[in-house]
């Protein structure tokens, strides 16, 4: 096959699949069977359960004050990144462009709450910004953090999801808790895994591809690179990995469509949705997302 | 990308798709729930029920005697072709390659069915081979048989398969009967719908290639074609469908793997299932599928 014969063929899938599939994120105002959920796995669309989680206790409890409460002598995981960037493409001093992970550190869940509750009253840039996760790590594939370091929550929170759990015959892989501000945005990649995300407090702003929309990210690989504290100043700089092995990861951007633009990337067509709190989110694996969060909903 | 990383690309797709699946088709003891159907669907992969119809009353019923009496008055529509070989790419006498339909006649059931049984007895070359069939129609998309032209036989089999029309939320779009000696070949072929074989009589050998084995199957577009009377002669000639569109068609078959193989055919790894009376076999839309069959079992 020529290389423009290649290329009209991979424009007619993006195009017939935008074609053949709806523009956007179905959304259920109640959940859905085990049968119901897996007629959207066998499509690979992703839904919305509007209020699907709003009769968790973590939903009706969680305030920064019972957080604080609950977990106030544990200390946390934390990401740190100069502009809530973390694991996305940062321009190196060299000129060199990298697939940047953010400093980790660990400190008390007092501490960080309050850095993040004070940094989103603040206007402009104030500083950087923190993010509560736990990174997959060599030796733990499954992160899993709300039944590890916050295993104190996690009895305000449903043991599974019980639709996914009967329909995919499994225990989830994995249960996380992320707690950040406005300031943090996570860059468009993509999950091994079948995610539901449920939404606590706040809003989520969701940006979403399909897999078959591969061609439109224009994937590349970077080598890999960590923030680290600048000797002497409170900023970070990038340093490059050691022995670390190239990270492929997308180059362009559907909130930011101008920059860095594949051919194929004007055929993409990004669903776009909004969680509120009490609302779930199924992403199946595979698909591209990138979101925001306001946390004041 | 280049030609050659293209080629890699393609390896490497199948090469992995048969590393992370079974080289077998499944097999279940009993009926699945629509649920487990699903999760099927959702894998994209065929199974077999053993035993799956055998409660139908067609399965308990039915025979050269019985469908005689039941059929007697009626004519149905039969395909017939020099070599048994329906819907294949024949060569014409002029050289071309054609994709060839077999000559279909309208005839009595009872001439039809002593015409296969008769053949079915006859060693070697026995002249031309009928199978009956209700071939696809600009009029009728879903050609339907046993509803239209097998009415009379309609009662003896379930009005649908419940597992698949709860996990589908459909009706059958059509319900065919086909019936045929060992003489009747089918080339390798895909079909756009779900499929679900149900053996009543004797016993059918699948070959099956997944969709993503595409690369080896080397689909080429060829001029359509029709098995005409030859004047004057009791055989059949190729004649070229007037104004007819070209059809893309496979040209490597896996049962004789050296014919015409593309350079990814090597790479396809066959399934291969034999269904025995009452069994059942859910082939998933767009597989590749060619079959033969052993009236006898």
């Amino acid at each position: 096959m020529d290389t423009c014969s290649l290329e009209g063929a991979i424009s007619g899938l993006i195009e017939s699949y935008s074609e053949f599939n709806s523009q956007s994120v179905d959304e259920l105002e109640e959940e859905p069977s085990p049968l119901e959920f897996m007629r959207y796995v066998a499509l690979n669309r992703p839904f919305v359960v509007r209020g699907g989680c709003s009769h968790w206790l973590a939903t009706k409890r969680w305030s920064a004050g019972y957080l604080e409460d609950r977990m106030s002598s544990a200390r946390i995981n934390v990401a740190i990144t100069p502009h809530g960037n973390a694991d996305a493409i940062v321009t190196g001093s060299s000129g060199i462009e990298y697939f940047v992970k953010p400093l980790e550190v660990q400190e008390p869940f007092s501490t960080f709450l309050k850095d993040i509750r004070q940094q989103e009253n603040t206007c402009g840039d104030s500083g950087l910004v923190k993010y509560a996760q736990t990174r997959e790590s060599q030796q733990c594939k499954e992160n899993d953090n709300l039944r590890g370091e916050y295993f104190l929550l996690s009895g305000d929170v449903e043991r599974d999801i019980a639709w996914a759990r009967i329909a995919l015959e499994k225990e989830p892989d994995a249960v996380n808790l992320w707690i950040g501000n406005s300031k943090s945005v996570t860059a468009l990649h993509k999950d091994n895994y079948e995610n539901i995300y449920c939404q606590i407090i706040g809003s989520k702003y969701f940006t979403l591809l399909s897999p078959l929309e591969v061609a439109c990210v224009g994937e590349r690989n970077f080598r890999s690179a960590t923030y680290v504290k600048d000797k002497g100043g409170k900023g970070l700089r990038i340093e490059e990995d050691e022995g670390g092995q190239e990270i492929p990861f997308p180059t362009w951007d559907p909130d930011r469509p101008e920059i860095r633009p594949t051919k194929f990337s004007p055929l993409g067509k990004p669903l776009r949705v909004k969680l509120n709190a009490g609302d779930m989110l199924y992403l199946p694996a595979l698909w591209w997302e990138l979101y925001w969060m306001n946390p004041r909903g």
